[in-house]
């Protein structure tokens, strides 16, 4: 069976992610499409609005085959370590292809720029770290010195400035550094900017713009007609059970106290928190009792609102930098869900898979998995709904969804 | 001016408190009489009621002449530890004498007491030492090697298994010790029993059943006879602003949060978490959506449900084996209130306190006053209440209160 994969959140699932599905099993001409799919924190540094199994069957009720989560250590790391995860899960998975969505929309530039960075790596680093002394944030580095190198190409290269386009361009870097036979594919995305609040047209809106209406007013009717009918069912049965989503809104007295429980030095343990930020980070805390004016306070040019959501990320659920530097690949295969042609799949590869698949996570040692599952109880400490303080400790025993 | 001390946690300030204030004012003819007084937690390992500026304002208007804070590290201690700091702050306070309430009512039996004890002290030892071994907790070794070593006595003793007498003793013991001038009183406490729930008489009841009986129903009501008017007033004006108490059964989220937060090893830092209770602590924590039912299932012969509230304590504020080991004598004098006698009274010593008076606490560094602070800020996270979420912070600049 003909395998593809595709990397994703699904945060909440809706129409943009079943156009990216379904043109990825069309392009790819697969029988199976796989999801590597975070878990209950997201790349941006978030808690998600929902957990990961009810974001699982949103993905197997719109035609996901399998689920696989991708660690926690990844799933919120800088978007180098977030493809390398992926890719290497998917490889893993024995897919023959991936397919991402991009701002650009054709592979040749990916490769295009790919072979000059790879050829001007030493030119672009310093470039890079020369602007980043001057007081700018990474990703704006990033660009200054993609400017500089490029200057003089006169192949067709990305505009490494859209989002997708960057995450993009790490999982194509992934697929060479790490020697994977997997084959990258890019359709283009239908929403032309991922921070855009608005829809685009009737149908299709950012994941961004999604959340942002149904944390603002709770209840889910304005975003009905952008996501499938299955997705909406899912959000609904989420709302009737628990009457809260995920949000540094709704985390923030746990992040609050979680902060003040520290000393400025210690918060400086915690993974991606450099530079003096514990210091602000630690101040803003004391001082501000809602998150927003929390990040308004410790932002600065320096970093991205992401990259201190992250901190933040790390800070709550205890991540050091110590477990950072220790993480290297990714250690094992955990299934969230699959459907009975991706059980038929998995049956298929099962005897060659290199890494183990994790079904009783109980049992298991391994430091990424014990990542996860407190990743996920403190996930639902956070939601301080009835129902989620029951669900504390039951990623231990949850297992994968059968669709 | 004569002055005497008195030690205390008045949570809430009752007419037993009432009592035990004018017997104390009266017994020793004094004319300013000082609190040492516990701040948010106390030494039963619990977060107060309302918090120690609101218990500061009961025992003014009661008619105490100044409150001192006792620091989180003795006043959350063991009894040696927690009578240790609160008699060096009564003679750092120039008291002539403190007077305090026991189920035994006269100094004598203390005196003889400490006399065997001190006399006995290796055979003592060795006996609590052979009790623990037997599994049992150790106010259990402590009364059985007392039974042991004042077998052959004469002299009229204490009965140690009453928890005044115990304090008292302590008390007792660290003016000895540390060669204290301050000389001893004690009056005998009109409820009998610490720990009885029911009222003796129809004004008298033990803070703990007046606990119960606020938290239970979560009005005043049936409360005010116990209560001092002034004291009743207080506690409205909390009740009206904060509609909640602290307990651990409102911090328990939080404090469940914070143990998953951490792994089995780690929790094992924390200031008397012994012989494996991590793990106990850790288990019960992903089970128990209750405070009542995490107790239940943690609570062992070994350990006292105080000693056990204690590791909960400093698992809550970050107070570790190694910052207690740090511990020695208070360093500092924090009045947090003072009626205008007090005042004069401060005034008049002033100049001969061997201790600083700490009045601008944002400025200190002291790591014990450092951590009262930490304490005040998570004690107001843990209430969850509008009113405390903006009190975080305000420990820093909160000046003692003048009545």
């Amino acid at each position: 069976m003909k395998a593809t994969g595709i990397v994703v959140e699904y945060n909440p699932f809706h129409n943009g992610h079943l156009h990216h599905l379904n043109q990825s099993r069309q392009k790819t001409n697969c029988e199976v499409v796989i999801a590597v799919m975070s878990g209950n924190f997201l790349q941006r540094g978030e808690p998600a609005l929902v957990d990961k199994w009810s974001r699982t069957k949103m993905a197997l009720k719109a035609g996901v085959d399998i689920v696989i989560e991708l660690p926690y250590a990844f799933a919120t790391a800088q978007a180098t370590d977030f493809a390398k995860g992926a890719i290497l899960l998917l490889d893993a998975m024995k897919c023959e292809s991936f397919c991402f969505g991009s701002e650009e929309g054709t592979l040749n530039a990916f490769q295009h720029t790919y072979s000059l960075l790879s050829s001007k790596k030493e030119e672009y680093n310093t470039a890079i770290s020369n602007f980043m002394k001057q007081g700018v944030s990474y990703p704006k580095a990033l660009n200054e010195a993609y400017k500089l190198v490029s200057l003089e190409s006169t192949q067709p290269l990305l505009d490494l400035t859209q989002p997708n386009n960057i995450l993009g361009y790490h999982y194509l870097e992934a697929t060479k550094l790490f020697n994977t036979s997997i084959q990258p594919e890019t359709i283009q995305r239908i929403v032309a900017n991922y921070h855009e609040d608005a829809q685009v047209d009737e149908t299709i809106a950012s994941a961004t713009g999604i959340r942002k209406l149904i944390l603002d007013n709770q209840h889910l009717e304005e975003v009905q007609k952008f996501l499938p009918e299955s997705s909406f069912q899912q959000l609904t049965e989420w709302t009737n059970t628990h009457h809260t989503f995920g949000s540094w809104d709704r985390f923030w007295p746990l992040l609050r106290f979680t902060i003040l429980r520290h000393s400025k030095e210690q918060l400086a343990n915690y993974a991606e928190v450099t530079e003096g930020m514990e210091n602000a980070i630690w101040n803003a805390a004391v001082k501000c009792e809602q998150f927003e004016t929390f990040m308004h306070t410790i932002k600065s040019k320096r970093y991205t609102w992401t990259r201190i959501q992250r901190m933040l990320t790390h800070i709550f659920t205890g991540f050091t930098w110590e477990q950072l530097a220790e993480v290297n690949f990714p250690t094992y295969l955990r299934p969230l869900g699959m459907s009975k042609n991706g059980q038929t799949y998995l049956n298929s590869i099962k005897k060659d898979l290199q890494l183990p698949l994790v079904s009783r996570v109980a049992a298991s040692k391994d430091p990424l998995l014990q990542m996860d599952i407190k990743a996920a109880n403190l996930y639902y400490a956070g939601l301080q709904s009835t129902i989620s303080h029951q669900m504390i400790g039951s990623d231990y025993s949850t297992k994968p969804i059968i669709y």
